[in-house]
């Protein structure tokens, strides 16, 4: 009976990354419904069996094999030394597509220039293995403390220096700190365990849903577009959209103008336009897309 | 002077229904404003005129005559014994697009196994005639209490047995009762009075209401997808989508290609897509909908 | 150096109208985040430098040269009467997309009937200058003083009538006032210094961006529709559409059907499904569209 | 044994009398906490066990020997003809300490002038045995309909005239109703089955409750006073203090002066501060109660 | 018919000093209730009747002899010139008892050290009359515009100072603001008409009125206290406490001992008690106060 | 210049512990304001400077010397082996005066019935150096893993066992878990570095702060009584009162009554009261406190 092998155990994060996570997988087709007691949300996928973990213990769970795999940021994989195969990256985090960066941060007026300069000193971290890892590499010895939150107000009152997770760094200027090194770039990723990545079955089902998710990630920034083109502009039409790939091109009843229709970055749209409007586009009209699988 | 006959007078549900019902019609094309005083709402359709009413008292509004129509809840047209017309189903809710059940639910512990049980106890709940006629036609004498609310504290303390509402079962199971029996499934129906239902100009408003309703409700589970198909490939790839009917396939500049379109379930997108991948469509595009009418 | 000439300087109104200023930017293909200090938004678009103010200061302040362009209510640019260029008027409101109106308002039984019946009496109005023009035009004497807000409650006690500003009136009603006339209809204009105006970078910028916003505007009541319709009925289909522009029809792999789209107002399409169908069209599919650029 | 005795079972109204309860009995001294599954909150006395059941179904279950006593409006215990015994009035309510009432409503330019004009009408109420008997008293056949809520937008478009519950009247007002008459002034009653006040230790524990209910009920509206008050001056203080009881006097240090304390209705102290002043006492202090009992 | 004389009509301040106010009322013994349509607060005092209204516009209506009374901020008198009588000061504020203040800012590295410096410059502010009598007692001509909110965000780009209210000045600093001068110091005042304040009744009314309303915010900050004191202690214990007026000494039934009571300010309360203690002081107790009047 | 020394500086709990722990200060005389960044909190005190820090952190901070003193958890400072001086146990928690107790939990159908059968097994918790401890003294080897939250459902998935907090208990029932051990009852004290303790200026500091705190704690479950007593009953009323200590009786002006005033427990008022009244003691008033020194 090979039944028991048809599951994928998946743990998803929870906390920051939790609503964005699962409003991704909402736009892959996957209706996730986290209920009060939220560690076991349900699925519509019955081969799928998910599991709401702090993302600080995911990769861990992937490691021992409790889960078969996960999405969790690759700081924490890093930290843990979690011994997992990455599937792939999935560039998306709460607020923007920017990654998080781990960064070494002292007060704006703190004498400290490099991380040479902190040899004897104190650092409070939620990271203590990223950090002495990164203090050894440099050749420095500093007491590294375990914190347990609200890192930023330890420095410099308690510590000399912290090392803190940020987005944009707006919120370190605020409080006065200055970033002296950059630890790591984090985002997400889907990791897999050793095993299950050896496993057929759970390999082409992960694969599946790497799929589904990167075409849903895809689509966050992608318009569709179209727009009818005089026949004899259609050269240049086609010229001034991105080359990804050529645009679907469809005759029409009228043969003066063809229909043309493409997918392109919503950052470019404002840019084209204005451009295709002087080249004798009419009816351009923009579209909102779910998926966009190359 | 015919004007009078050219407004549809429609009761809509207050309550756990409202908020599903008017995103319902908004999807269907019509923008309802709830003001405070909520009763009457308005609508920008000058040919409907609009009431919010509890659940429980549209079917009896529309029989006698004050409503020329309705939308409730099957349960409450049949409890009440209202003399309607069903004009459709329309499967929504709050929540899910699950039914909702009235079941007869005892403590998990309870000994009573079957409704034959029941004879002589004392049943509560918000249904006191669907109850009474189902224990009739179940040859089972009992005594039944009309219940405020709150049902399913009631037993076993209060009363032996409660005929209660749920959706999923989770609730009841949650407060450790049993379901022994169900009573009924219900959803909601649009229904119409006798004599609306033979005014000929009512009765062709309320089938185009109908059809955007349902039209509304078909594209909540569709969405629509585009490809780029080689020529070659057509067959395999139409072979290959839901048979409800044939796609569009749009012949392209590039003769080598073909370009496919169809609206498909949202839930069988994930199962499609990698198989599409794999047959060469190219350029995969998956995008929203608001209404599907075949 | 010509740099410091590639930057426009755009004021968005705070307030009422923020939101949906917000969300019209969005829709045009701009991010916009306000941060907690909200004077200086930022966006993806290192052209712009966007400053958050009050309504009724922002055609000062472009009038002064502060700003080169900002969006604003024509009520207090002419209140204010500032010197400034009209680019395009943006037909949009918090609630609803009708014009917000200045009215002169007395109680419901006030004698008051006309104008000319306030001489000698006083008004209270957040819009002094506007309501003294408008009692100089009409010949009329009478005091005028600042309000503070909550205008509508001053009447009758503390004065005899109000200018005040209302949507649809409705407020004006529950509170038993009576509209006596209209000093002016007000809604969001785009307007820029005349500095600016002549610029010829800016000016080319300012385009665009009310292209887009203008396009974003009108897709807001828009829908796109497809349908596949039998070949011999494409002409009566193609009458019963609306004629902004001719819908894009594209032959089909089987020559007896052909694929019809179009875009047209969404307070239509009740209407139109109906006579599609009737009229052979099948699979007629509504989809939501981000912009329309004729 | 006799253990099973020393319980009192006590219903609580749930809804909008709900929280003034719970606050009347946290100033009683019994601190009662409601959990999440709201039926059976606890309490700091292990001589009561509470339920916590809609106001309409306690005098139902004291009746029923289901529970030993309650809290209930006296209109609820009318309206299902509970066989109950009112061990006391306790006048408090949700906003005020205004008893509510139940009136006969119809709109204000309805024809109907007193009850007697209701001969042969329709009329929607949630309290339908209440409503029949006042009827039959008047010798008025008309129809009453049970109300699910709202009733008072059911007039007159669904009935002629509506039994409805309020405090102020204000929100009749409002909606342009008209109060015809009376049928009940209603507030809330502790209410024992006629078993429990048979039972000697029961009747003894509901005294002492009812006690210090009434105790916590009395301070709300009272406050403490204390003075210093020339000792000549003292007769003319005391005639001045509201005559309840006389006022605890006390010997001071100070031959001269003589402590004055009493408690008097907060409503009073605005009138009787200034005259004291003038009598010449000084240092006059009020505080707060939680308990008053005479 | 005297009647018409006896009321007082009082106008109280809407916005941030509107719940303080309310507060303070109900410790003086009054309660107002503040109904949905804010503008005539409801009281429990036939004797008043109450407006609510901006601040900026009370002095005005005092003034005009539309309001008998009312309470304000001395600064919107002193901007708008109301010719009125202050009857009190009440010295409290929205989140302290400190004063607000209103400031002359300009940028932590503004060149501007004096209001000297600001000839010929340009500065935004609410209270435009206050800053010109200021910028003319200096001798200094600058162009004053009037801030319609949100003044902190002006300077430096579009003024080059700003007059601004403050309490504590930590927002301000933590905008990188600096103050050059302190314009006034304001609070509430109670004021009065000049035909109101010579009315014998209506002054006898606003007297009372201010009795118990600074009896009420006396004892937000005091505390009473009691506590039993060896007899021969009796001298010491008296020393210490604060000798406002004398404390109540009552004998007792043991006479070793005696019973002291009084009023103290509640931040003395921490010094106090610890040197009782040591005095021998037993049963020590503090109480809160409702109102402490001389 | 010895000023440096006359200020203590106190660490305070942030999360759960922080509303409970600056409503204790507040009763105690102290006001503290949290700002939005959080980790200063104000004080009208100048001579105590504040930090708000997590509970888990304060005992090292403490030890460390960075601050003189703090109030935590005893549980914290255990399980990080802070080398601190227990000045007092304060017993109070976020909603009760329960202390919380940390647990070693299993499912409630889990063969473990005592610590000794978790040999070999796994145990997640946020407090390792306790669990390990305790396992250690028990003579057991089992794995135990570090979580970070959400530990309760973790069981018996991810692991055999968890040691967690918990107050009632309840929690843990409703998630079908069983207690098998206590490690630890814990509750808040106030701790010193070893430094502070022997500063006589900062130890005295430490004394009047706990005085008052322990005076404002002992208030919150007592009130003040006090009643008129006939003479002649006073011996049989005083016997009736809890002995804590004496009442205070003082003579009364009529010399058949005396006046009797005490603090009792608030719990025992429902008691005491009938017996009182059945005593013959009259106007019986009960009334709040804010602090109880003995």
């Amino acid at each position: 009976m090979s039944e028991p092998k048809n599951i994928l155990r998946l743990g998803l994060p929870k906390g920051s990354l939790q609503e964005p996570t699962l409003e991704l997988f909402k736009r892959a087709g996957f209706n996730i419904v986290v209920s009060s007691r939220s560690y076991r949300p349900s699925v519509d996928d019955s081969e799928l069996e998910l599991r709401l973990l702090r993302a600080q213990e995911i990769g861990r769970y992937v490691d021992h094999g409790f889960l078969d795999c996960g999405i969790t940021g690759r700081d924490w994989i890093v930290e843990n030394g979690a011994d997992v195969e990455v599937i792939t990256d999935l560039r998306y985090s709460k607020a923007t597509s920017w990654p998080t960066r781990w960064v070494l941060v002292v007060p704006d007026d703190s004498p400290v220039k490099t991380v040479k300069d902190l040899q004897g000193k104190r650092i409070a971290t939620e990271a203590v293995e990223m950090t002495k890892k990164y203090l050894a590499a440099n050749g420095v010895e500093a007491e590294v403390e375990f914190s347990w939150g609200a890192t930023e107000v330890k420095v410099p009152e308690m510590v000399d220096a912290i090392v803190d997770i940020t987005e944009t760094g707006s919120s370190l200027r605020a409080n006065k700190l200055r970033i002296v090194d950059t630890l790591m770039e984090s985002y997400p990723q889907f990791v897999s365990s050793k095993t299950a990545a050896r496993d057929e079955w759970k390999r082409q089902k992960m694969e599946t849903l790497v799929l589904l998710l990167k075409g849903a990630l895809e689509a966050r920034h992608k318009v569709g577009l179209k727009m009818n083109v005089p026949a004899k502009q259609l050269q240049e039409v086609v010229a001034c959209l991105p080359s990804q790939r050529s645009p679907t091109v469809s005759t029409l009843a009228s043969q003066e103008w063809v229909a043309v229709e493409t997918v392109i970055d919503e950052a470019t749209v404002r840019v084209i336009i204005p451009q295709l409007k002087s080249l004798g586009a009419e009816g351009i009209v923009e579209y909102p897309l779910n998926k966009v699988v190359h």
